[in-house]
Protein backbone atom coordinates (compact mmCIF):
# COMPACT_ATOMS: atom_id res chain seq x y z
CA UNK A 1 0.00 0.00 0.00
CA UNK A 2 1.34 3.66 -0.94
CA UNK A 3 2.24 5.46 3.02
CA UNK A 4 -1.05 8.20 3.03
CA UNK A 5 -2.93 4.83 2.89
CA UNK A 6 -1.69 5.16 6.62
CA UNK A 7 -3.02 8.13 7.41
CA UNK A 8 -6.22 7.22 6.16
CA UNK A 9 -6.39 3.84 8.03
CA UNK A 10 -5.43 6.08 11.41
CA UNK A 11 -8.69 8.83 10.04
CA UNK A 12 -11.40 7.02 9.44
CA UNK A 13 -13.94 9.02 11.50
CA UNK A 14 -16.12 11.14 9.45
CA UNK A 15 -17.09 14.40 11.19
CA UNK A 16 -20.82 14.11 9.88
CA UNK A 17 -21.38 11.33 12.34
CA UNK A 18 -20.44 12.81 15.84
CA UNK A 19 -20.55 15.88 18.11
CA UNK A 20 -19.72 17.53 20.54
CA UNK A 21 -19.98 16.25 24.29
CA UNK A 22 -20.31 19.14 27.25
CA UNK A 23 -20.30 19.20 30.85
CA UNK A 24 -21.97 22.16 31.81
CA UNK A 25 -20.13 24.28 29.40
CA UNK A 26 -17.12 22.60 28.97
CA UNK A 27 -16.29 20.80 25.66
CA UNK A 28 -15.02 17.25 26.89
CA UNK A 29 -15.77 14.64 24.22
CA UNK A 30 -17.15 12.93 20.90
CA UNK A 31 -20.52 11.14 20.69
CA UNK A 32 -21.58 9.28 17.80
CA UNK A 33 -25.08 10.31 16.84
CA UNK A 34 -26.18 6.73 16.68
CA UNK A 35 -25.24 6.24 20.46
CA UNK A 36 -27.44 8.54 22.53
CA UNK A 37 -30.27 5.58 22.73
CA UNK A 38 -27.78 3.14 24.00
CA UNK A 39 -26.24 4.84 26.81
CA UNK A 40 -29.54 5.98 28.09
CA UNK A 41 -30.03 2.68 28.83
CA UNK A 42 -26.87 2.65 31.27
CA UNK A 43 -28.17 5.87 32.73
CA UNK A 44 -26.19 8.53 30.73
CA UNK A 45 -28.78 10.63 29.47
CA UNK A 46 -27.92 13.66 27.08
CA UNK A 47 -29.70 16.72 26.53
CA UNK A 48 -29.30 19.44 23.54
CA UNK A 49 -26.65 22.13 23.89
CA UNK A 50 -26.31 24.82 21.19
CA UNK A 51 -22.73 23.29 20.24
CA UNK A 52 -23.72 19.48 20.54
CA UNK A 53 -25.00 17.39 23.41
CA UNK A 54 -25.51 17.66 27.45
CA UNK A 55 -24.67 15.33 29.57
CA UNK A 56 -28.06 15.97 31.71
CA UNK A 57 -26.57 14.99 34.91
CA UNK A 58 -23.17 16.40 35.23
CA UNK A 59 -21.59 18.30 37.99
CA UNK A 60 -19.04 20.76 38.48
CA UNK A 61 -17.78 18.48 40.73
CA UNK A 62 -14.92 16.60 39.14
CA UNK A 63 -14.86 13.12 41.76
CA UNK A 64 -18.58 13.42 41.80
CA UNK A 65 -18.49 12.89 37.79
CA UNK A 66 -15.78 10.69 38.17
CA UNK A 67 -18.37 8.33 40.79
CA UNK A 68 -21.32 8.50 38.49
CA UNK A 69 -19.48 7.33 35.58
CA UNK A 70 -17.67 4.32 37.32
CA UNK A 71 -21.35 3.19 37.98
CA UNK A 72 -22.27 3.70 34.17
CA UNK A 73 -18.93 2.29 33.12
CA UNK A 74 -18.75 -0.71 35.41
CA UNK A 75 -22.44 -1.95 34.40
CA UNK A 76 -21.46 -1.03 30.52
CA UNK A 77 -18.26 -3.83 31.64
CA UNK A 78 -20.11 -6.24 32.66
CA UNK A 79 -22.27 -5.93 29.37
CA UNK A 80 -19.06 -6.40 27.40
CA UNK A 81 -20.10 -3.04 25.47
CA UNK A 82 -16.32 -1.72 26.94
CA UNK A 83 -13.99 -4.32 26.50
CA UNK A 84 -10.27 -4.26 27.23
CA UNK A 85 -10.98 -2.93 30.94
CA UNK A 86 -7.12 -1.47 32.29
CA UNK A 87 -7.93 -0.20 35.22
CA UNK A 88 -5.80 3.35 34.28
CA UNK A 89 -7.92 6.58 34.69
CA UNK A 90 -7.72 8.97 31.81
CA UNK A 91 -9.33 12.77 31.85
CA UNK A 92 -12.24 14.03 30.48
CA UNK A 93 -11.00 18.00 29.78
CA UNK A 94 -11.40 20.08 27.78
CA UNK A 95 -7.57 19.76 26.59
CA UNK A 96 -4.63 18.64 28.50
CA UNK A 97 -3.60 22.12 30.00
CA UNK A 98 -7.21 22.00 31.52
CA UNK A 99 -8.27 20.59 35.00
CA UNK A 100 -10.36 17.30 34.61
CA UNK A 101 -14.30 17.26 34.48
CA UNK A 102 -14.22 13.90 35.41
CA UNK A 103 -11.67 10.80 35.43
CA UNK A 104 -12.97 7.59 33.90
CA UNK A 105 -11.51 3.99 32.55
CA UNK A 106 -9.27 4.58 29.97
CA UNK A 107 -11.32 1.46 28.12
CA UNK A 108 -14.44 3.58 27.89
CA UNK A 109 -13.05 6.97 27.17
CA UNK A 110 -13.79 5.62 22.85
CA UNK A 111 -17.65 5.91 23.91
CA UNK A 112 -16.98 9.42 25.52
CA UNK A 113 -15.04 10.56 22.86
CA UNK A 114 -12.41 12.35 24.92
CA UNK A 115 -8.93 13.03 23.94
CA UNK A 116 -6.43 10.16 24.67
CA UNK A 117 -2.94 11.25 25.01
CA UNK A 118 -0.13 9.06 24.72
CA UNK A 119 3.88 9.34 24.76
CA UNK A 120 5.66 7.54 22.08
CA UNK A 121 9.62 6.91 21.82
CA UNK A 122 11.62 6.56 19.13
CA UNK A 123 14.54 4.33 19.89
CA UNK A 124 17.54 5.24 17.84
CA UNK A 125 20.75 4.09 17.24
CA UNK A 126 23.42 6.14 14.85
CA UNK A 127 25.38 3.63 13.34
CA UNK A 128 27.98 4.67 10.47
CA UNK A 129 25.63 3.91 7.35
CA UNK A 130 22.79 5.96 9.39
CA UNK A 131 20.24 6.07 12.08
CA UNK A 132 18.46 3.19 13.14
CA UNK A 133 15.51 2.42 15.05
CA UNK A 134 14.41 -0.18 17.72
CA UNK A 135 11.03 -1.62 16.86
CA UNK A 136 9.51 -4.05 19.19
CA UNK A 137 6.74 -7.27 18.00
CA UNK A 138 3.32 -6.43 20.62
CA UNK A 139 2.99 -9.48 22.54
CA UNK A 140 0.13 -12.30 20.50
CA UNK A 141 -2.28 -12.09 23.90
CA UNK A 142 -2.21 -8.20 23.65
CA UNK A 143 -6.24 -6.73 23.52
CA UNK A 144 -5.58 -4.41 20.30
CA UNK A 145 -3.44 -4.98 17.03
CA UNK A 146 -1.27 -8.21 18.47
CA UNK A 147 2.01 -8.82 16.94
CA UNK A 148 1.94 -5.95 14.96
CA UNK A 149 5.37 -3.58 15.12
CA UNK A 150 5.57 -0.77 17.43
CA UNK A 151 7.52 2.25 18.76
CA UNK A 152 10.71 0.62 21.62
CA UNK A 153 8.52 1.97 24.39
CA UNK A 154 4.45 3.62 23.92
CA UNK A 155 1.94 4.22 26.36
CA UNK A 156 -1.66 6.03 26.98
CA UNK A 157 -0.68 8.84 29.56
CA UNK A 158 -2.72 8.32 32.92
CA UNK A 159 -4.44 11.24 34.67
CA UNK A 160 -1.57 13.21 37.19
CA UNK A 161 1.97 12.01 35.60
CA UNK A 162 3.91 14.40 32.86
CA UNK A 163 4.18 13.44 29.42
CA UNK A 164 8.11 13.00 30.37
CA UNK A 165 7.73 10.97 33.77
CA UNK A 166 5.54 8.82 31.77
CA UNK A 167 7.97 8.50 29.19
CA UNK A 168 10.56 7.66 31.43
CA UNK A 169 8.40 4.76 33.06
CA UNK A 170 7.30 3.40 29.94
CA UNK A 171 11.02 2.79 28.81
CA UNK A 172 11.38 0.67 32.30
CA UNK A 173 8.24 -0.93 31.77
CA UNK A 174 8.27 -1.51 27.99
CA UNK A 175 12.25 -1.99 27.23
CA UNK A 176 14.52 -1.99 30.51
CA UNK A 177 15.66 1.63 29.55
CA UNK A 178 17.46 2.86 33.05
CA UNK A 179 16.34 6.29 33.62
CA UNK A 180 19.82 7.34 33.03
CA UNK A 181 19.38 6.94 29.92
CA UNK A 182 15.91 8.24 29.15
CA UNK A 183 16.38 11.20 30.96
CA UNK A 184 18.10 12.32 27.62
CA UNK A 185 15.07 11.77 25.73
CA UNK A 186 14.21 14.65 23.91
CA UNK A 187 10.67 16.11 22.76
CA UNK A 188 10.29 16.07 19.08
CA UNK A 189 6.68 16.95 18.47
CA UNK A 190 3.07 15.66 18.27
CA UNK A 191 1.05 13.27 15.32
CA UNK A 192 -3.14 13.32 16.21
CA UNK A 193 -5.48 11.47 14.53
CA UNK A 194 -9.44 10.39 14.94
CA UNK A 195 -10.09 6.63 14.00
CA UNK A 196 -13.47 5.63 14.35
CA UNK A 197 -14.04 2.72 16.96
CA UNK A 198 -16.55 -0.04 17.32
CA UNK A 199 -18.61 1.61 19.81
CA UNK A 200 -16.76 5.54 19.53
CA UNK A 201 -13.71 7.46 18.68
CA UNK A 202 -10.18 7.40 19.32
CA UNK A 203 -9.35 11.28 18.67
CA UNK A 204 -5.76 11.01 19.80
CA UNK A 205 -2.52 13.24 20.83
CA UNK A 206 0.78 11.41 20.80
CA UNK A 207 3.63 12.78 22.66
CA UNK A 208 6.93 12.52 20.96
CA UNK A 209 10.29 11.88 22.12
CA UNK A 210 13.52 10.54 20.27
CA UNK A 211 16.07 8.78 22.62
CA UNK A 212 19.30 7.84 21.03
CA UNK A 213 20.76 4.41 22.90
CA UNK A 214 24.35 3.81 22.91
CA UNK A 215 25.26 0.87 19.87
CA UNK A 216 25.92 -2.24 23.05
CA UNK A 217 22.54 -1.16 24.54
CA UNK A 218 19.69 -4.11 24.10
CA UNK A 219 15.96 -3.28 24.88
CA UNK A 220 14.25 -5.94 27.30
CA UNK A 221 10.74 -6.26 27.90
CA UNK A 222 9.84 -6.30 31.33
CA UNK A 223 5.93 -6.19 31.54
CA UNK A 224 5.10 -8.75 28.83
CA UNK A 225 3.39 -6.45 26.31
CA UNK A 226 6.18 -6.89 23.83
CA UNK A 227 7.42 -10.23 22.35
CA UNK A 228 10.67 -9.22 20.84
CA UNK A 229 12.91 -6.57 19.46
CA UNK A 230 14.62 -6.19 16.58
CA UNK A 231 16.62 -3.21 15.12
CA UNK A 232 16.21 -1.83 11.45
CA UNK A 233 18.03 0.62 9.72
CA UNK A 234 15.53 3.51 9.11
CA UNK A 235 15.67 3.68 5.42
CA UNK A 236 14.09 0.62 5.55
CA UNK A 237 11.05 1.81 7.58
CA UNK A 238 8.70 2.77 5.03
CA UNK A 239 8.94 -0.59 3.31
CA UNK A 240 7.80 -2.22 6.55
CA UNK A 241 4.59 0.56 6.47
CA UNK A 242 4.28 -0.36 3.08
CA UNK A 243 3.70 -3.78 3.92
CA UNK A 244 0.81 -2.65 6.52
CA UNK A 245 2.47 -4.83 9.68
CA UNK A 246 2.88 -1.79 11.49
CA UNK A 247 0.22 -0.38 14.79
CA UNK A 248 -2.18 1.81 13.37
CA UNK A 249 -0.84 4.79 15.29
CA UNK A 250 2.26 3.93 15.70
CA UNK A 251 2.59 3.77 12.14
CA UNK A 252 2.07 7.89 12.41
CA UNK A 253 4.98 8.12 14.58
CA UNK A 254 7.52 5.95 12.20
CA UNK A 255 6.42 8.43 9.17
CA UNK A 256 7.32 11.63 11.56
CA UNK A 257 10.51 9.89 12.09
CA UNK A 258 11.42 9.22 9.01
CA UNK A 259 10.26 13.07 7.53
CA UNK A 260 12.26 14.38 10.70
CA UNK A 261 15.60 12.50 9.85
CA UNK A 262 15.20 12.88 5.74
CA UNK A 263 14.20 9.47 5.14
CA UNK A 264 11.14 10.66 3.42
CA UNK A 265 11.84 13.60 1.78
CA UNK A 266 10.15 16.32 -0.67
CA UNK A 267 11.47 13.97 -3.82
CA UNK A 268 8.54 11.81 -2.73
CA UNK A 269 4.83 12.63 -4.62
CA UNK A 270 3.29 12.09 -1.28
CA UNK A 271 5.55 14.63 0.85
CA UNK A 272 2.83 17.12 0.94
CA UNK A 273 0.33 14.71 2.14
CA UNK A 274 2.20 12.69 4.68
CA UNK A 275 3.61 15.83 6.32
CA UNK A 276 -0.17 17.41 6.39
CA UNK A 277 -1.55 14.24 7.61
CA UNK A 278 0.23 13.74 10.85
CA UNK A 279 -2.31 16.39 12.70
CA UNK A 280 -5.79 15.79 11.68
CA UNK A 281 -7.30 16.41 14.71
CA UNK A 282 -7.89 19.57 15.21
CA UNK A 283 -8.66 19.70 11.31
CA UNK A 284 -11.88 16.94 12.10
CA UNK A 285 -12.94 19.22 14.55
CA UNK A 286 -12.87 22.20 13.22
CA UNK A 287 -15.23 20.45 10.42
CA UNK A 288 -17.93 18.74 13.27
CA UNK A 289 -21.21 19.91 12.92
CA UNK A 290 -23.53 21.23 15.78
CA UNK A 291 -27.05 19.22 15.22
CA UNK B 1 2.74 38.14 22.00
CA UNK B 2 2.14 34.81 22.29
CA UNK B 3 3.66 31.46 19.78
CA UNK B 4 0.35 31.07 19.08
CA UNK B 5 -0.04 34.67 17.74
CA UNK B 6 2.84 33.71 15.15
CA UNK B 7 0.03 30.75 13.42
CA UNK B 8 -2.57 33.48 13.59
CA UNK B 9 -0.30 35.80 12.02
CA UNK B 10 0.36 33.78 8.82
CA UNK B 11 -3.05 32.42 8.37
CA UNK B 12 -5.25 35.47 7.84
CA UNK B 13 -7.04 34.41 4.93
CA UNK B 14 -10.29 33.25 5.85
CA UNK B 15 -11.74 30.40 3.26
CA UNK B 16 -15.02 32.06 2.67
CA UNK B 17 -13.21 34.93 0.95
CA UNK B 18 -11.44 32.24 -1.59
CA UNK B 19 -12.96 30.29 -4.75
CA UNK B 20 -10.63 27.72 -6.71
CA UNK B 21 -9.38 28.91 -9.55
CA UNK B 22 -9.10 26.32 -12.38
CA UNK B 23 -7.79 25.64 -16.36
CA UNK B 24 -9.83 23.42 -17.69
CA UNK B 25 -10.95 20.84 -15.23
CA UNK B 26 -7.35 21.02 -13.23
CA UNK B 27 -7.45 23.51 -9.60
CA UNK B 28 -4.49 25.77 -9.85
CA UNK B 29 -5.33 28.21 -8.00
CA UNK B 30 -7.54 30.74 -5.61
CA UNK B 31 -9.10 33.63 -6.17
CA UNK B 32 -10.65 36.40 -3.93
CA UNK B 33 -14.20 37.09 -4.41
CA UNK B 34 -14.23 40.82 -5.40
CA UNK B 35 -11.13 40.07 -7.50
CA UNK B 36 -13.04 39.13 -10.98
CA UNK B 37 -14.26 42.81 -12.04
CA UNK B 38 -10.87 44.13 -11.79
CA UNK B 39 -9.10 40.91 -13.47
CA UNK B 40 -11.39 41.50 -16.22
CA UNK B 41 -9.82 44.90 -17.16
CA UNK B 42 -6.47 42.94 -17.58
CA UNK B 43 -8.06 40.83 -19.92
CA UNK B 44 -8.31 37.62 -17.40
CA UNK B 45 -12.37 36.47 -17.71
CA UNK B 46 -13.48 33.77 -15.46
CA UNK B 47 -16.65 31.55 -16.23
CA UNK B 48 -18.62 29.58 -13.61
CA UNK B 49 -16.72 25.70 -12.97
CA UNK B 50 -18.85 23.15 -10.63
CA UNK B 51 -16.16 23.60 -7.82
CA UNK B 52 -14.94 27.20 -8.34
CA UNK B 53 -14.32 29.71 -11.28
CA UNK B 54 -12.32 28.58 -13.79
CA UNK B 55 -9.93 30.86 -16.72
CA UNK B 56 -12.18 31.32 -19.76
CA UNK B 57 -9.10 31.00 -21.87
CA UNK B 58 -7.00 28.34 -20.58
CA UNK B 59 -5.40 26.06 -23.19
CA UNK B 60 -4.16 22.83 -22.75
CA UNK B 61 -0.95 23.72 -23.23
CA UNK B 62 1.23 25.29 -21.15
CA UNK B 63 3.47 27.74 -23.05
CA UNK B 64 0.46 28.92 -24.75
CA UNK B 65 -1.06 29.73 -21.30
CA UNK B 66 2.28 30.95 -19.99
CA UNK B 67 2.84 33.73 -23.09
CA UNK B 68 -1.22 34.84 -22.06
CA UNK B 69 -0.50 35.18 -18.68
CA UNK B 70 2.92 36.90 -19.31
CA UNK B 71 0.99 39.90 -21.28
CA UNK B 72 -1.70 40.04 -18.38
CA UNK B 73 0.62 40.47 -15.43
CA UNK B 74 3.08 42.80 -17.39
CA UNK B 75 -0.26 45.46 -17.79
CA UNK B 76 -0.70 44.53 -14.03
CA UNK B 77 2.87 45.76 -13.79
CA UNK B 78 3.10 48.88 -15.48
CA UNK B 79 -0.48 49.81 -13.22
CA UNK B 80 1.23 48.69 -9.99
CA UNK B 81 -1.23 46.04 -9.52
CA UNK B 82 1.58 43.55 -9.28
CA UNK B 83 4.61 44.86 -7.29
CA UNK B 84 8.21 43.61 -6.53
CA UNK B 85 8.59 42.32 -10.19
CA UNK B 86 11.40 39.25 -9.29
CA UNK B 87 11.91 37.96 -13.16
CA UNK B 88 11.70 34.43 -11.57
CA UNK B 89 8.57 32.07 -12.67
CA UNK B 90 7.28 30.06 -10.79
CA UNK B 91 4.37 27.12 -11.57
CA UNK B 92 0.84 27.24 -11.84
CA UNK B 93 -0.13 23.93 -10.62
CA UNK B 94 -2.19 21.71 -9.03
CA UNK B 95 0.78 20.21 -7.08
CA UNK B 96 4.44 20.01 -6.88
CA UNK B 97 4.17 17.25 -8.37
CA UNK B 98 1.89 17.96 -11.46
CA UNK B 99 3.19 19.37 -14.84
CA UNK B 100 2.88 22.81 -14.83
CA UNK B 101 -0.42 24.38 -16.71
CA UNK B 102 1.27 27.82 -16.72
CA UNK B 103 4.59 29.44 -15.55
CA UNK B 104 3.67 33.02 -14.24
CA UNK B 105 5.79 35.86 -12.44
CA UNK B 106 6.37 35.02 -8.80
CA UNK B 107 4.72 38.91 -8.04
CA UNK B 108 1.73 37.86 -9.64
CA UNK B 109 1.28 34.43 -7.94
CA UNK B 110 -1.05 35.84 -5.14
CA UNK B 111 -3.61 37.48 -7.79
CA UNK B 112 -4.36 33.60 -9.17
CA UNK B 113 -3.22 32.07 -5.46
CA UNK B 114 -0.74 29.46 -6.54
CA UNK B 115 0.58 27.42 -4.23
CA UNK B 116 4.28 29.35 -3.68
CA UNK B 117 6.58 26.54 -2.82
CA UNK B 118 9.94 27.62 -1.35
CA UNK B 119 12.71 26.02 1.12
CA UNK B 120 14.26 27.22 4.15
CA UNK B 121 17.42 26.00 5.91
CA UNK B 122 17.90 26.31 9.49
CA UNK B 123 21.87 26.70 10.29
CA UNK B 124 22.49 24.84 13.15
CA UNK B 125 25.75 24.50 15.08
CA UNK B 126 26.43 22.24 18.25
CA UNK B 127 27.63 24.24 21.39
CA UNK B 128 28.34 22.69 24.44
CA UNK B 129 25.55 24.15 25.92
CA UNK B 130 23.14 22.84 23.34
CA UNK B 131 21.90 23.97 19.83
CA UNK B 132 22.96 27.64 18.51
CA UNK B 133 20.94 28.60 15.36
CA UNK B 134 22.37 31.51 12.83
CA UNK B 135 19.84 34.16 11.82
CA UNK B 136 20.26 36.87 9.16
CA UNK B 137 18.77 40.02 9.14
CA UNK B 138 16.93 41.19 6.23
CA UNK B 139 18.23 43.90 4.05
CA UNK B 140 16.79 47.70 5.03
CA UNK B 141 15.86 47.37 0.85
CA UNK B 142 14.18 44.38 0.84
CA UNK B 143 10.36 44.46 -0.63
CA UNK B 144 8.75 42.36 1.68
CA UNK B 145 9.73 42.15 5.88
CA UNK B 146 12.22 44.21 5.57
CA UNK B 147 15.18 44.29 8.52
CA UNK B 148 13.18 41.51 10.13
CA UNK B 149 15.27 38.30 11.40
CA UNK B 150 15.13 35.62 9.05
CA UNK B 151 16.58 31.80 8.73
CA UNK B 152 20.53 31.38 7.61
CA UNK B 153 18.68 30.99 3.80
CA UNK B 154 15.43 30.72 2.50
CA UNK B 155 13.93 31.01 -0.82
CA UNK B 156 11.11 30.83 -3.62
CA UNK B 157 11.22 26.96 -5.35
CA UNK B 158 11.46 28.51 -9.18
CA UNK B 159 9.88 26.05 -11.47
CA UNK B 160 12.37 23.28 -12.50
CA UNK B 161 14.63 23.25 -9.98
CA UNK B 162 14.76 20.64 -7.31
CA UNK B 163 14.32 21.59 -3.49
CA UNK B 164 17.36 20.27 -2.64
CA UNK B 165 19.35 21.97 -5.77
CA UNK B 166 17.32 25.17 -4.79
CA UNK B 167 18.45 24.67 -1.16
CA UNK B 168 22.13 24.29 -2.05
CA UNK B 169 21.95 27.62 -4.54
CA UNK B 170 20.21 29.57 -2.00
CA UNK B 171 22.74 28.70 1.03
CA UNK B 172 25.40 29.63 -1.89
CA UNK B 173 23.86 32.91 -2.57
CA UNK B 174 22.47 34.35 0.73
CA UNK B 175 25.47 32.91 3.42
CA UNK B 176 28.10 31.60 0.94
CA UNK B 177 27.59 28.30 2.25
CA UNK B 178 29.99 25.87 0.07
CA UNK B 179 28.11 22.74 -1.63
CA UNK B 180 30.72 20.67 0.25
CA UNK B 181 28.83 21.82 3.33
CA UNK B 182 25.02 22.28 2.06
CA UNK B 183 24.98 19.20 1.11
CA UNK B 184 25.11 17.57 3.96
CA UNK B 185 21.93 19.95 4.98
CA UNK B 186 18.76 16.91 5.87
CA UNK B 187 15.44 17.43 4.72
CA UNK B 188 13.04 17.66 8.21
CA UNK B 189 9.85 18.40 7.26
CA UNK B 190 7.62 21.25 5.85
CA UNK B 191 5.56 23.63 7.31
CA UNK B 192 2.19 26.08 5.44
CA UNK B 193 0.07 28.64 5.22
CA UNK B 194 -2.49 30.86 4.25
CA UNK B 195 -1.85 34.31 4.37
CA UNK B 196 -4.07 37.19 3.06
CA UNK B 197 -2.35 39.76 0.96
CA UNK B 198 -3.32 43.13 -0.32
CA UNK B 199 -3.91 41.39 -4.14
CA UNK B 200 -4.60 38.18 -2.80
CA UNK B 201 -2.98 35.09 -1.37
CA UNK B 202 0.05 33.39 -0.41
CA UNK B 203 -1.16 30.05 0.71
CA UNK B 204 2.41 28.46 0.36
CA UNK B 205 4.50 25.05 1.22
CA UNK B 206 8.17 25.26 2.91
CA UNK B 207 10.28 22.58 2.42
CA UNK B 208 12.74 22.97 5.47
CA UNK B 209 16.26 21.32 6.04
CA UNK B 210 18.61 21.74 8.71
CA UNK B 211 22.06 22.50 8.49
CA UNK B 212 24.74 21.89 10.91
CA UNK B 213 27.78 24.36 10.46
CA UNK B 214 31.04 23.67 11.85
CA UNK B 215 31.75 26.15 15.17
CA UNK B 216 34.12 28.15 12.78
CA UNK B 217 31.94 28.61 10.03
CA UNK B 218 30.80 32.22 9.54
CA UNK B 219 28.32 32.85 6.80
CA UNK B 220 28.74 36.06 5.01
CA UNK B 221 26.15 37.64 2.37
CA UNK B 222 26.99 37.80 -1.71
CA UNK B 223 23.44 39.24 -2.95
CA UNK B 224 22.43 41.89 -0.56
CA UNK B 225 19.84 40.11 0.80
CA UNK B 226 20.82 39.85 4.40
CA UNK B 227 22.50 42.99 6.39
CA UNK B 228 23.92 41.00 8.82
CA UNK B 229 24.09 37.85 10.60
CA UNK B 230 24.05 36.44 14.35
CA UNK B 231 24.41 33.42 16.17
CA UNK B 232 21.69 32.62 18.94
CA UNK B 233 20.99 29.74 21.23
CA UNK B 234 18.07 27.94 20.14
CA UNK B 235 16.14 28.14 24.09
CA UNK B 236 16.57 32.20 23.15
CA UNK B 237 14.55 31.75 19.88
CA UNK B 238 10.96 31.73 21.67
CA UNK B 239 11.62 34.97 23.00
CA UNK B 240 12.78 36.68 20.00
CA UNK B 241 9.63 35.31 18.45
CA UNK B 242 7.42 36.75 20.87
CA UNK B 243 8.78 39.50 20.42
CA UNK B 244 7.49 40.05 16.82
CA UNK B 245 10.63 40.42 14.75
CA UNK B 246 11.16 37.49 12.88
CA UNK B 247 9.64 37.49 9.36
CA UNK B 248 6.04 36.23 9.41
CA UNK B 249 6.39 32.73 6.99
CA UNK B 250 9.96 32.04 8.69
CA UNK B 251 8.48 32.39 12.41
CA UNK B 252 6.80 29.38 11.78
CA UNK B 253 9.95 27.64 10.22
CA UNK B 254 11.42 28.63 14.11
CA UNK B 255 8.74 27.26 15.94
CA UNK B 256 8.92 24.35 13.79
CA UNK B 257 12.44 24.05 14.85
CA UNK B 258 12.51 24.50 18.72
CA UNK B 259 9.61 21.74 18.74
CA UNK B 260 11.53 19.18 16.82
CA UNK B 261 14.77 20.25 19.26
CA UNK B 262 12.74 19.70 22.53
CA UNK B 263 12.91 23.71 22.88
CA UNK B 264 9.20 24.28 22.31
CA UNK B 265 7.88 20.98 24.91
CA UNK B 266 4.49 19.18 25.93
CA UNK B 267 5.04 21.19 29.05
CA UNK B 268 3.93 24.40 27.30
CA UNK B 269 -0.10 25.09 26.98
CA UNK B 270 0.28 26.20 23.76
CA UNK B 271 2.61 22.77 22.36
CA UNK B 272 -1.02 21.16 20.53
CA UNK B 273 -1.85 24.88 18.96
CA UNK B 274 1.81 25.31 17.21
CA UNK B 275 2.34 21.63 16.58
CA UNK B 276 -1.52 21.29 14.93
CA UNK B 277 -0.62 25.18 13.26
CA UNK B 278 1.90 24.31 10.94
CA UNK B 279 -0.13 23.06 8.57
CA UNK B 280 -2.40 24.87 7.84
CA UNK B 281 -2.79 24.79 4.18
CA UNK B 282 -4.57 21.77 3.24
CA UNK B 283 -6.99 22.20 6.71
CA UNK B 284 -7.92 25.80 5.31
CA UNK B 285 -8.14 24.25 1.42
CA UNK B 286 -11.03 21.80 3.15
CA UNK B 287 -13.04 24.44 3.92
CA UNK B 288 -13.58 26.84 0.79
CA UNK B 289 -16.98 26.38 -0.56
CA UNK B 290 -17.88 26.30 -4.52
CA UNK B 291 -20.09 28.91 -4.32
Amino acid sequence: MTLSHLIAAANTAHPDYYLRLYFGDVPVGLIHRQAPKTLEKYGFYLVSHALGVQWRDASANCARNSEHLAQITANMRADSYVTGWRDELFALSPSYYHAPQALIERAAMPIFGGCGYGVHINGLVRRKNGLAMWLGQRAPNKPTEPNKWDQIAAGGLPYGISAFNNMQKECREEANIPESLSQTAQSVGMVSYCWQQNNGIRADVLFLYDLFLPADFEPQNTDGEVAHFICVPLEEIPEMLREGDVKTNSALVMLDCCIRHGIITPQMPEYETLCHGLQMRNHWLSRLKNK
